[in-house]
């Protein structure tokens, strides 16, 4: 169960340390020798896109990814269309920030038609292909737990991300494994094949059992009961050597002291995954 | 959304009034004219199997379902048969409550390799067949939501437990729907058609947002985003026309008492199923 993974790829994702500003996640990367970081938006919000992209590039980190895009359903075609708006802010953001993918977590139903809904989520990502293309973005569909299916995303399978993939027929378009995600599926290996060349982004955390929550459920690597090595070495196989991005979402992480959670999360990446 | 549904079909899963005893479960039926109850096994433990026969036949009740067998990966060979024979004592239960069918909610993995766990619940219900056949009861496995893969159970999608079924090759098994579980599956409704003809339960609650909880998450049917109606009629169209169980863990619905609960569910199950 132990890896052996480079820790050059080791990427903060900013959701683990969600007490920190932007500059306070940079400097402690910095400070921990961690080479990349994924942003999130309202991070980028809190100080603007130029502070931002000043504080990313003067650091010399690495962005991985930034979180996130998506949230395509609306009961509305104004409301769709006021989505995909906000999408190509999103990739505008990722472009200049300096990153290829932009995450997308798809969104939720706005009713009990989830099959509806999925179809508006094709309909947006196929309406910001070409402006993807033109900023020279990934757009990384990632499904996201059946336990999100309510509230985050109607996109719940790797197989369901990758036939939406298959349809889209876009090489701009990709998938996004997260292992949080994705390690319970009967299907997961064969869908990382089905995956190969397309995989943007590789996340790891784990799974406690019993789960101390739904959306703040996640722990450190080595502290639950997925096989992260086998995982990580079927994205391997399949194509993906970037940056293994950090997301862990948990209450009692984020109380933690910063500096103390990139103490453990170098260790835990180099020990279990 | 509004169901239809005969209120004849309506069973109390006994989880839904926890706090009582088999025999207040019973009293309750009978008292708010329920036609039939799903019976668990630590309330049949409580007062003894014979007491609980008792119960059940001179009430009338119709006993949709047993609660649970199942459970079947174990890290040794003695620990797993301990299971099967366990299994047995579920069988040998159902039939004397005068039940057709068990319902088997598969078990966790007792280490990180999920796949082997799986290769287990085939093995253990494999080895169960011959005396289920013999004692007159069927099998239904129940898939998990992919929350309780690592707690509950490592079949997690009506696809899994269809692949199951017809990898067992005997008509003694079958699957319980339980929208709570599917309802956010993308294959569903294809999978429903698959199981034509083996579809032994149907179990129904809903799916609040937000989940008010993981193991004691469910609603009363109308509480939340799941399309009941939907579901039952795909199952009613491949062939399940029998009771309909109402399962719902929830502390707040234990903590309140039974008589109202089954009035709620009552209204619920006419008004939303």
């Amino acid at each position: 169960m132990i890896g052996n993974v480079d820790v050059s790829r080791l990427s903060l994702n900013q959701i683990t340390t969600e007490n920190w500003s932007l500059k306070e996640a940079v400097d402690g990367c910095v400070r921990h020798d961690i080479p990349a970081i994924s942003v999130w938006r309202h991070k980028i919000a809190e100080i603007g896109l130029k502070e931002s992209k000043h504080l990313i590039h003067s650091s010399g980190l690495g962005v991985s990814s930034v979180c996130r895009g998506g949230m395509f359903p609306a009961p509305t075609a104004s409301e769709r269309q006021a989505r995909i708006d906000d999408n190509k802010r999103a990739i505008e953001e990722t472009a200049e920030l300096g990153s290829n993918v932009l995450v997308l977590v798809c969104g939720p139903a706005p009713n009990k038609d989830i099959q509806e809904s999925r179809k508006w989520v094709r309909e947006g990502i196929e309406s910001i292909i070409p402006f993807a293309e033109q900023q020279g973005v990934k757009l990384g569909i990632e499904p996201l737990h059946p336990m999100f299916a309510a509230d985050r995303s109607v996109i719940t399978t790797l197989g369901e991300a990758n036939a939406l993939q298959a349809s889209l027929g876009s090489t701009q378009v990709g998938v996004v494994v997260d292992v949080f995600h994705v390690w319970w599926d009967p299907f997961l290996y064969q869908e990382i094949e089905h995956a190969k060349g397309n995989i943007f982004g590789f996340h790891v955390s784990d799974w406690k059992v019993p789960l101390p929550d739904i959306f703040k459920g996640r722990s450190m690597m080595g502290e639950g009961i997925i096989d992260i090595p086998r995982i990580r070495k079927a994205v391997e196989k399949n194509g993906y050597h970037d940056f293994i991005e950090v997301e862990v979402i948990n209450q009692e992480i984020w109380d933690t002291p910063g500096d103390e959670t990139l103490k453990l999360m170098k260790n835990s990446f180099a020990s279990y995954v």
